[in-house]
Protein backbone atom coordinates (compact mmCIF):
# COMPACT_ATOMS: atom_id res chain seq x y z
CA UNK A 1 0.00 0.00 0.00
CA UNK A 2 1.73 3.71 -1.15
CA UNK A 3 1.70 6.26 1.56
CA UNK A 4 -0.97 8.49 -1.19
CA UNK A 5 -3.51 5.32 -0.48
CA UNK A 6 -6.74 6.78 0.83
CA UNK A 7 -7.46 6.63 4.34
CA UNK A 8 -11.21 6.09 5.06
CA UNK A 9 -12.84 8.10 7.92
CA UNK A 10 -15.71 8.39 9.95
CA UNK A 11 -17.25 10.74 12.50
CA UNK A 12 -19.71 9.32 15.37
CA UNK A 13 -22.56 11.14 16.65
CA UNK A 14 -23.74 10.00 20.17
CA UNK A 15 -27.42 11.04 20.93
CA UNK A 16 -28.77 11.77 23.93
CA UNK A 17 -29.33 13.62 27.22
CA UNK A 18 -29.12 11.21 29.54
CA UNK A 19 -25.44 11.48 28.26
CA UNK A 20 -25.20 15.01 28.11
CA UNK A 21 -26.31 15.07 31.72
CA UNK A 22 -23.42 12.65 33.15
CA UNK A 23 -26.43 10.19 34.28
CA UNK A 24 -25.38 7.80 32.25
CA UNK A 25 -21.59 6.76 31.42
CA UNK A 26 -21.34 6.05 27.48
CA UNK A 27 -19.24 3.24 26.18
CA UNK A 28 -20.22 3.24 22.53
CA UNK A 29 -17.51 5.91 21.45
CA UNK A 30 -14.55 2.89 22.55
CA UNK A 31 -16.78 0.37 21.31
CA UNK A 32 -17.39 2.14 18.16
CA UNK A 33 -13.87 3.04 17.58
CA UNK A 34 -11.85 -0.10 17.70
CA UNK A 35 -14.57 -1.82 15.45
CA UNK A 36 -13.91 1.18 12.80
CA UNK A 37 -10.08 0.64 13.67
CA UNK A 38 -10.06 -2.94 12.69
CA UNK A 39 -12.73 -2.35 9.43
CA UNK A 40 -9.11 -0.45 8.20
CA UNK A 41 -11.61 2.76 8.96
CA UNK A 42 -10.16 6.13 10.88
CA UNK A 43 -12.72 7.76 13.65
CA UNK A 44 -11.88 10.98 13.70
CA UNK A 45 -14.41 13.04 15.49
CA UNK A 46 -17.01 12.37 17.83
CA UNK A 47 -19.76 14.79 18.76
CA UNK A 48 -22.20 14.49 21.66
CA UNK A 49 -25.85 16.21 21.48
CA UNK A 50 -28.86 16.51 23.52
CA UNK A 51 -32.65 14.81 22.16
CA UNK A 52 -32.98 18.15 19.62
CA UNK A 53 -34.08 17.50 16.25
CA UNK A 54 -32.57 21.19 14.82
CA UNK A 55 -29.26 20.27 16.72
CA UNK A 56 -29.16 16.36 15.61
CA UNK A 57 -29.80 17.43 12.01
CA UNK A 58 -26.84 20.13 12.08
CA UNK A 59 -24.77 17.97 13.22
CA UNK A 60 -25.65 14.82 10.84
CA UNK A 61 -25.12 17.39 7.72
CA UNK A 62 -21.86 18.67 8.99
CA UNK A 63 -20.03 15.11 9.68
CA UNK A 64 -21.71 12.94 6.56
CA UNK A 65 -20.35 15.60 4.30
CA UNK A 66 -17.06 15.47 6.06
CA UNK A 67 -16.40 11.95 6.07
CA UNK A 68 -16.65 8.64 4.52
CA UNK A 69 -18.87 7.41 7.03
CA UNK A 70 -21.04 8.71 10.03
CA UNK A 71 -22.61 6.55 12.63
CA UNK A 72 -24.99 7.38 15.31
CA UNK A 73 -26.22 5.87 18.61
CA UNK A 74 -28.90 6.34 20.41
CA UNK A 75 -32.69 7.57 19.91
CA UNK A 76 -34.40 4.84 17.89
CA UNK A 77 -36.12 3.31 20.82
CA UNK A 78 -40.18 3.54 20.97
CA UNK A 79 -40.32 6.59 23.11
CA UNK A 80 -41.70 10.21 22.89
CA UNK A 81 -37.82 11.13 22.70
CA UNK A 82 -36.70 8.67 20.45
CA UNK A 83 -35.99 11.13 17.39
CA UNK A 84 -32.84 10.39 15.86
CA UNK A 85 -35.11 9.18 12.43
CA UNK A 86 -37.44 12.07 12.51
CA UNK A 87 -33.83 14.51 12.79
CA UNK A 88 -31.91 12.34 9.95
CA UNK A 89 -34.95 12.83 7.47
CA UNK A 90 -35.28 16.22 8.16
CA UNK A 91 -30.92 16.30 7.97
CA UNK A 92 -31.39 14.67 4.00
CA UNK A 93 -34.57 16.55 2.99
CA UNK A 94 -37.03 13.46 3.16
CA UNK A 95 -39.97 12.42 4.75
CA UNK A 96 -40.08 9.84 7.40
CA UNK A 97 -41.90 6.33 6.32
CA UNK A 98 -42.61 3.12 7.20
CA UNK A 99 -40.13 0.45 6.30
CA UNK A 100 -42.22 -2.50 5.13
CA UNK A 101 -39.66 -5.06 6.54
CA UNK A 102 -38.76 -3.08 9.36
CA UNK A 103 -42.40 -3.43 10.33
CA UNK A 104 -42.29 -7.55 8.86
CA UNK A 105 -39.38 -7.87 11.28
CA UNK A 106 -41.48 -6.76 14.74
CA UNK A 107 -44.12 -8.33 13.82
CA UNK A 108 -42.66 -11.55 13.89
CA UNK A 109 -40.38 -10.51 16.86
CA UNK A 110 -43.41 -9.32 18.65
CA UNK A 111 -45.94 -11.95 18.31
CA UNK A 112 -44.61 -14.01 21.02
CA UNK A 113 -44.48 -10.90 23.54
CA UNK A 114 -47.86 -9.45 23.57
CA UNK A 115 -48.05 -8.61 19.80
CA UNK A 116 -46.86 -4.65 18.06
CA UNK A 117 -48.32 -1.77 18.70
CA UNK A 118 -48.22 2.03 18.28
CA UNK A 119 -44.88 2.43 20.04
CA UNK A 120 -43.67 -0.89 18.35
CA UNK A 121 -44.11 0.39 15.36
CA UNK A 122 -42.40 3.40 15.73
CA UNK A 123 -39.55 1.46 15.13
CA UNK A 124 -40.24 0.62 11.60
CA UNK A 125 -40.12 4.06 10.49
CA UNK A 126 -37.35 5.01 8.51
CA UNK A 127 -35.87 8.23 6.54
CA UNK A 128 -37.46 7.19 2.94
CA UNK A 129 -34.56 5.49 1.18
CA UNK A 130 -32.85 3.93 4.03
CA UNK A 131 -32.27 0.28 4.48
CA UNK A 132 -32.41 -1.67 7.30
CA UNK A 133 -29.52 -2.85 9.69
CA UNK A 134 -29.80 -6.66 11.37
CA UNK A 135 -30.36 -6.33 14.53
CA UNK A 136 -30.46 -10.01 16.38
CA UNK A 137 -30.61 -9.41 20.01
CA UNK A 138 -34.19 -7.43 20.50
CA UNK A 139 -35.87 -6.96 16.79
CA UNK A 140 -35.86 -3.73 15.85
CA UNK A 141 -32.73 -2.83 13.00
CA UNK A 142 -30.38 -0.34 12.87
CA UNK A 143 -30.51 2.01 9.59
CA UNK A 144 -28.14 2.73 6.84
CA UNK A 145 -29.52 6.49 5.01
CA UNK A 146 -26.99 6.95 2.44
CA UNK A 147 -23.18 6.91 4.67
CA UNK A 148 -25.04 7.14 8.02
CA UNK A 149 -25.43 4.25 9.75
CA UNK A 150 -28.18 4.79 12.62
CA UNK A 151 -27.30 2.22 15.53
CA UNK A 152 -29.33 1.68 19.25
CA UNK A 153 -28.26 3.20 22.21
CA UNK A 154 -27.68 0.42 23.86
CA UNK A 155 -24.23 -0.69 24.26
CA UNK A 156 -24.85 -4.49 23.63
CA UNK A 157 -27.26 -3.97 20.93
CA UNK A 158 -25.33 -1.37 19.40
CA UNK A 159 -22.60 -4.11 19.30
CA UNK A 160 -24.74 -6.64 17.29
CA UNK A 161 -25.60 -4.14 14.90
CA UNK A 162 -21.76 -3.47 14.56
CA UNK A 163 -21.19 -7.43 13.91
CA UNK A 164 -23.87 -7.31 11.36
CA UNK A 165 -21.94 -4.41 9.32
CA UNK A 166 -18.75 -6.12 9.93
CA UNK A 167 -16.58 -6.72 6.50
CA UNK A 168 -19.65 -4.38 4.56
CA UNK A 169 -18.00 -1.31 4.69
CA UNK A 170 -14.73 -0.51 2.36
CA UNK A 171 -11.93 0.51 4.06
CA UNK A 172 -8.47 0.39 4.27
CA UNK A 173 -5.81 -0.80 6.50
CA UNK A 174 -5.84 -0.74 10.63
CA UNK A 175 -3.72 1.38 12.29
CA UNK A 176 -1.39 -0.81 14.66
CA UNK A 177 -0.94 0.25 18.02
CA UNK A 178 2.11 -1.17 20.11
CA UNK A 179 2.72 0.03 23.99
CA UNK A 180 5.69 0.47 26.28
CA UNK A 181 5.37 0.99 29.45
CA UNK A 182 7.57 2.69 31.90
CA UNK A 183 7.77 3.61 35.46
CA UNK A 184 8.96 6.75 34.24
CA UNK A 185 8.06 10.52 34.96
CA UNK A 186 6.72 12.15 31.22
CA UNK A 187 8.21 15.10 31.48
CA UNK A 188 11.88 13.02 32.67
CA UNK A 189 11.62 11.42 28.90
CA UNK A 190 9.92 13.48 26.83
CA UNK A 191 13.02 14.86 25.08
CA UNK A 192 13.22 11.03 24.25
CA UNK A 193 9.91 9.95 22.78
CA UNK A 194 10.19 13.49 20.47
CA UNK A 195 13.62 12.29 19.24
CA UNK A 196 12.24 8.60 18.65
CA UNK A 197 9.36 10.06 17.31
CA UNK A 198 11.13 11.88 14.73
CA UNK A 199 13.33 9.03 13.72
CA UNK A 200 10.18 7.42 12.47
CA UNK A 201 8.43 8.94 9.80
CA UNK A 202 4.62 7.87 9.44
CA UNK A 203 4.94 6.53 13.19
CA UNK A 204 3.31 8.40 15.67
CA UNK A 205 3.86 8.05 19.81
CA UNK A 206 1.07 8.85 22.24
CA UNK A 207 2.30 9.43 25.92
CA UNK A 208 -0.57 8.57 28.67
CA UNK A 209 0.66 8.98 32.33
CA UNK A 210 -1.07 7.15 35.30
CA UNK A 211 -0.23 6.44 38.64
CA UNK A 212 -0.10 2.89 40.26
CA UNK A 213 0.38 1.72 43.41
CA UNK A 214 2.00 5.11 44.76
CA UNK A 215 4.14 5.04 41.65
CA UNK A 216 4.03 7.12 38.68
CA UNK A 217 4.64 6.46 35.48
CA UNK A 218 3.55 6.27 31.39
CA UNK A 219 2.14 3.84 28.84
CA UNK A 220 3.82 4.90 25.13
CA UNK A 221 1.49 3.73 22.46
CA UNK A 222 2.81 3.64 19.14
CA UNK A 223 0.43 3.53 16.42
CA UNK A 224 1.46 3.20 12.74
CA UNK A 225 -0.18 1.31 9.37
CA UNK A 226 2.75 -1.12 9.21
CA UNK A 227 2.97 -3.60 12.60
CA UNK A 228 6.89 -4.05 11.22
CA UNK A 229 7.66 -0.10 11.42
CA UNK A 230 5.22 0.23 14.91
CA UNK A 231 7.49 -2.62 16.23
CA UNK A 232 11.10 -1.17 15.11
CA UNK A 233 9.97 2.11 16.47
CA UNK A 234 8.84 0.46 19.81
CA UNK A 235 12.34 -1.97 19.78
CA UNK A 236 14.25 1.86 19.61
CA UNK A 237 12.03 3.57 22.51
CA UNK A 238 12.96 0.40 24.73
CA UNK A 239 16.31 -0.03 24.20
CA UNK A 240 16.66 3.86 24.58
CA UNK A 241 14.89 4.08 27.80
CA UNK A 242 16.78 1.23 29.27
CA UNK A 243 19.93 3.02 28.23
CA UNK A 244 18.55 6.39 30.36
CA UNK A 245 17.39 4.09 33.31
CA UNK A 246 14.15 3.30 33.11
CA UNK A 247 13.04 -0.79 32.84
CA UNK A 248 10.36 -0.58 29.22
CA UNK A 249 7.53 -2.92 30.12
CA UNK A 250 6.29 -4.71 26.60
CA UNK A 251 2.40 -4.26 26.53
CA UNK A 252 2.42 -1.46 28.60
CA UNK A 253 0.88 -1.04 32.12
CA UNK B 1 -36.80 32.90 38.72
CA UNK B 2 -39.49 33.81 35.65
CA UNK B 3 -39.45 31.43 32.72
CA UNK B 4 -37.02 33.84 30.72
CA UNK B 5 -34.09 33.63 32.67
CA UNK B 6 -30.95 33.54 31.05
CA UNK B 7 -29.95 29.79 30.59
CA UNK B 8 -26.40 29.25 30.83
CA UNK B 9 -24.90 26.93 28.62
CA UNK B 10 -21.48 25.39 27.97
CA UNK B 11 -19.96 22.81 25.45
CA UNK B 12 -16.88 20.46 26.63
CA UNK B 13 -14.34 19.77 23.93
CA UNK B 14 -12.11 16.37 24.65
CA UNK B 15 -8.62 16.21 23.07
CA UNK B 16 -6.86 13.14 22.49
CA UNK B 17 -6.12 10.53 20.33
CA UNK B 18 -6.20 7.95 23.20
CA UNK B 19 -9.92 8.76 23.21
CA UNK B 20 -10.60 8.37 19.53
CA UNK B 21 -8.64 5.39 18.95
CA UNK B 22 -10.88 3.16 21.56
CA UNK B 23 -7.77 2.86 23.59
CA UNK B 24 -8.76 4.68 26.64
CA UNK B 25 -12.48 4.98 28.48
CA UNK B 26 -13.49 8.53 28.36
CA UNK B 27 -14.47 9.66 31.97
CA UNK B 28 -14.40 13.65 31.73
CA UNK B 29 -18.14 14.07 30.00
CA UNK B 30 -20.01 12.75 32.56
CA UNK B 31 -17.96 14.61 35.30
CA UNK B 32 -17.72 17.82 33.85
CA UNK B 33 -21.90 17.19 32.75
CA UNK B 34 -22.31 16.71 36.57
CA UNK B 35 -20.29 19.40 38.06
CA UNK B 36 -21.72 22.21 35.09
CA UNK B 37 -25.39 21.35 36.41
CA UNK B 38 -24.88 21.79 39.96
CA UNK B 39 -23.08 25.19 39.29
CA UNK B 40 -26.43 25.97 37.17
CA UNK B 41 -24.92 25.39 33.36
CA UNK B 42 -26.31 23.19 31.21
CA UNK B 43 -23.70 21.06 28.53
CA UNK B 44 -25.24 21.17 25.62
CA UNK B 45 -22.43 19.68 23.14
CA UNK B 46 -19.30 17.93 23.55
CA UNK B 47 -16.79 16.94 20.70
CA UNK B 48 -14.31 14.93 21.09
CA UNK B 49 -11.16 15.36 18.56
CA UNK B 50 -7.34 14.38 17.94
CA UNK B 51 -4.51 16.28 18.48
CA UNK B 52 -4.53 18.05 15.54
CA UNK B 53 -3.94 22.06 15.80
CA UNK B 54 -5.66 22.89 13.42
CA UNK B 55 -8.90 20.43 13.89
CA UNK B 56 -8.64 21.82 17.65
CA UNK B 57 -8.20 25.52 16.85
CA UNK B 58 -11.39 24.87 14.43
CA UNK B 59 -13.28 23.32 16.87
CA UNK B 60 -12.81 25.39 19.78
CA UNK B 61 -13.88 28.73 17.98
CA UNK B 62 -17.40 27.15 16.69
CA UNK B 63 -17.84 25.95 20.49
CA UNK B 64 -16.60 28.85 22.57
CA UNK B 65 -18.54 31.35 19.95
CA UNK B 66 -21.87 29.16 20.50
CA UNK B 67 -21.92 28.63 24.33
CA UNK B 68 -21.27 30.86 27.34
CA UNK B 69 -18.42 28.50 28.14
CA UNK B 70 -16.02 26.13 26.35
CA UNK B 71 -14.30 23.56 28.44
CA UNK B 72 -11.53 21.33 27.04
CA UNK B 73 -9.71 18.19 28.53
CA UNK B 74 -6.44 16.71 27.58
CA UNK B 75 -3.20 17.34 25.82
CA UNK B 76 -1.41 19.91 28.68
CA UNK B 77 0.98 17.48 29.66
CA UNK B 78 5.05 17.53 29.08
CA UNK B 79 5.04 15.75 26.12
CA UNK B 80 5.42 17.10 22.01
CA UNK B 81 1.64 15.10 21.95
CA UNK B 82 0.50 18.10 24.34
CA UNK B 83 -0.84 20.51 21.94
CA UNK B 84 -3.62 22.15 23.46
CA UNK B 85 -2.02 25.24 24.57
CA UNK B 86 -0.58 26.04 21.32
CA UNK B 87 -3.95 24.87 19.20
CA UNK B 88 -5.98 27.68 21.68
CA UNK B 89 -3.70 30.19 20.69
CA UNK B 90 -3.84 29.76 17.06
CA UNK B 91 -7.91 29.93 17.80
CA UNK B 92 -7.55 33.08 19.66
CA UNK B 93 -4.72 34.41 17.63
CA UNK B 94 -2.41 35.52 20.27
CA UNK B 95 1.14 33.91 20.99
CA UNK B 96 2.05 31.46 23.48
CA UNK B 97 3.61 32.90 26.41
CA UNK B 98 5.22 31.40 29.37
CA UNK B 99 2.96 32.66 32.72
CA UNK B 100 5.73 33.74 35.31
CA UNK B 101 3.31 32.44 37.93
CA UNK B 102 3.03 28.83 36.33
CA UNK B 103 6.86 29.13 36.40
CA UNK B 104 6.98 29.63 39.97
CA UNK B 105 4.24 26.70 40.91
CA UNK B 106 6.38 24.10 38.69
CA UNK B 107 9.70 25.19 40.00
CA UNK B 108 8.12 25.00 44.01
CA UNK B 109 6.73 21.62 42.64
CA UNK B 110 9.47 19.74 40.95
CA UNK B 111 11.98 21.44 43.63
CA UNK B 112 11.63 17.83 45.57
CA UNK B 113 11.29 15.79 43.25
CA UNK B 114 14.59 16.37 40.44
CA UNK B 115 13.63 19.90 39.95
CA UNK B 116 12.08 21.37 36.40
CA UNK B 117 13.26 20.64 33.38
CA UNK B 118 12.56 22.29 29.11
CA UNK B 119 9.61 19.49 29.04
CA UNK B 120 7.94 20.87 33.16
CA UNK B 121 8.24 23.98 32.03
CA UNK B 122 6.21 23.30 28.75
CA UNK B 123 3.09 23.02 31.26
CA UNK B 124 3.73 26.79 32.08
CA UNK B 125 3.30 27.52 28.67
CA UNK B 126 -0.14 29.43 28.14
CA UNK B 127 -1.90 31.76 24.94
CA UNK B 128 -1.40 35.50 25.71
CA UNK B 129 -3.69 37.09 28.08
CA UNK B 130 -4.54 33.57 29.87
CA UNK B 131 -4.78 32.91 34.10
CA UNK B 132 -4.54 29.84 35.64
CA UNK B 133 -6.74 27.35 37.15
CA UNK B 134 -4.97 25.84 40.40
CA UNK B 135 -4.30 21.77 40.70
CA UNK B 136 -3.34 21.10 44.17
CA UNK B 137 -2.67 17.64 43.04
CA UNK B 138 0.06 17.95 40.62
CA UNK B 139 1.46 21.49 40.64
CA UNK B 140 1.01 21.98 36.77
CA UNK B 141 -1.75 24.41 36.72
CA UNK B 142 -4.86 24.50 34.46
CA UNK B 143 -5.60 27.86 32.12
CA UNK B 144 -8.54 30.08 31.45
CA UNK B 145 -8.30 31.93 28.11
CA UNK B 146 -11.32 34.26 27.71
CA UNK B 147 -14.67 32.16 28.41
CA UNK B 148 -12.43 28.92 27.88
CA UNK B 149 -11.19 26.64 30.64
CA UNK B 150 -8.08 23.86 29.59
CA UNK B 151 -8.57 21.63 32.44
CA UNK B 152 -6.35 18.20 32.35
CA UNK B 153 -7.30 15.05 30.79
CA UNK B 154 -6.93 12.68 33.61
CA UNK B 155 -9.92 12.64 34.90
CA UNK B 156 -8.60 12.70 38.91
CA UNK B 157 -6.46 15.99 38.13
CA UNK B 158 -9.45 17.43 36.19
CA UNK B 159 -11.73 16.73 39.20
CA UNK B 160 -9.38 18.98 41.32
CA UNK B 161 -8.96 21.62 38.80
CA UNK B 162 -13.32 21.52 38.10
CA UNK B 163 -13.13 22.14 42.54
CA UNK B 164 -10.62 25.10 42.10
CA UNK B 165 -13.53 26.64 40.17
CA UNK B 166 -16.41 25.67 42.39
CA UNK B 167 -18.96 28.34 42.80
CA UNK B 168 -16.54 31.46 40.65
CA UNK B 169 -18.86 30.81 36.91
CA UNK B 170 -22.08 32.63 36.38
CA UNK B 171 -24.77 30.33 36.36
CA UNK B 172 -28.68 29.67 36.53
CA UNK B 173 -30.88 27.28 38.19
CA UNK B 174 -29.20 23.33 38.30
CA UNK B 175 -31.62 20.64 36.79
CA UNK B 176 -33.50 18.96 39.23
CA UNK B 177 -33.71 14.99 37.73
CA UNK B 178 -35.72 12.28 39.72
CA UNK B 179 -36.13 8.86 38.84
CA UNK B 180 -38.85 6.12 38.36
CA UNK B 181 -38.02 2.87 37.87
CA UNK B 182 -40.06 0.06 36.39
CA UNK B 183 -40.17 -3.36 34.84
CA UNK B 184 -41.90 -2.27 31.82
CA UNK B 185 -41.10 -2.75 28.46
CA UNK B 186 -40.78 0.80 26.84
CA UNK B 187 -43.29 0.30 24.54
CA UNK B 188 -45.82 -0.86 26.90
CA UNK B 189 -45.83 2.73 28.35
CA UNK B 190 -44.89 4.69 25.45
CA UNK B 191 -48.15 6.66 25.57
CA UNK B 192 -48.07 7.05 28.93
CA UNK B 193 -45.06 8.75 29.01
CA UNK B 194 -46.35 10.59 26.56
CA UNK B 195 -48.95 11.72 28.01
CA UNK B 196 -47.34 12.94 31.32
CA UNK B 197 -45.07 14.55 29.94
CA UNK B 198 -47.23 16.88 27.86
CA UNK B 199 -49.68 17.34 31.02
CA UNK B 200 -46.29 18.97 32.25
CA UNK B 201 -44.91 21.67 30.65
CA UNK B 202 -41.29 22.41 31.58
CA UNK B 203 -40.90 18.83 32.28
CA UNK B 204 -38.92 16.80 30.08
CA UNK B 205 -39.26 12.89 30.68
CA UNK B 206 -36.11 10.54 29.38
CA UNK B 207 -36.89 6.64 28.83
CA UNK B 208 -33.66 4.78 29.30
CA UNK B 209 -34.31 0.78 28.71
CA UNK B 210 -31.92 -1.87 30.83
CA UNK B 211 -31.99 -5.70 31.53
CA UNK B 212 -31.63 -6.63 35.08
CA UNK B 213 -31.75 -10.46 36.24
CA UNK B 214 -32.86 -11.20 32.35
CA UNK B 215 -36.30 -9.23 33.31
CA UNK B 216 -36.37 -6.17 31.13
CA UNK B 217 -37.44 -2.47 32.46
CA UNK B 218 -37.17 1.02 31.79
CA UNK B 219 -35.84 3.95 33.82
CA UNK B 220 -37.80 7.25 33.37
CA UNK B 221 -35.82 10.43 34.46
CA UNK B 222 -37.61 13.44 34.77
CA UNK B 223 -35.86 17.16 34.11
CA UNK B 224 -37.01 20.16 35.32
CA UNK B 225 -35.27 23.34 37.16
CA UNK B 226 -37.65 23.08 39.67
CA UNK B 227 -38.02 20.71 42.00
CA UNK B 228 -41.19 20.50 43.25
CA UNK B 229 -42.53 20.42 39.71
CA UNK B 230 -40.04 17.53 38.81
CA UNK B 231 -41.53 15.63 42.03
CA UNK B 232 -45.39 16.39 40.92
CA UNK B 233 -44.67 14.84 37.81
CA UNK B 234 -42.80 11.92 39.74
CA UNK B 235 -45.56 10.86 41.60
CA UNK B 236 -48.56 11.62 38.23
CA UNK B 237 -46.66 9.06 36.55
CA UNK B 238 -45.97 6.51 39.58
CA UNK B 239 -49.35 6.44 39.94
CA UNK B 240 -50.56 6.13 36.01
CA UNK B 241 -47.93 3.01 36.02
CA UNK B 242 -49.63 1.36 39.25
CA UNK B 243 -52.77 1.72 37.31
CA UNK B 244 -51.48 0.40 34.54
CA UNK B 245 -50.55 -2.38 36.72
CA UNK B 246 -46.23 -1.85 36.50
CA UNK B 247 -44.43 -1.46 40.17
CA UNK B 248 -42.73 2.48 40.14
CA UNK B 249 -39.83 1.89 41.95
CA UNK B 250 -38.95 5.36 43.43
CA UNK B 251 -35.14 6.54 42.19
CA UNK B 252 -34.93 4.41 39.28
CA UNK B 253 -33.66 0.75 39.07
Amino acid sequence: MSEEAKVWTAALLVIGDEILSGRTQDLNVAQVARWLNDEGIRLREVRIVADDIGQIARSVNALRGAHDYLFTTGGIGPTHDDITVDAIAEAFGVPVVVHPQARAILEEYYASRGGVNEARLRMARVPQGAELIANPLSGAPGIRMGNVHILAGVPSIAARMLEALTGKLEGGRPVVSVAVGAFAAESDVAELLRTVQDDHPGVAIGSYPFAKDGRFGANFVIRCESGERAADCAGELARKLAEAGFEAIEGGI
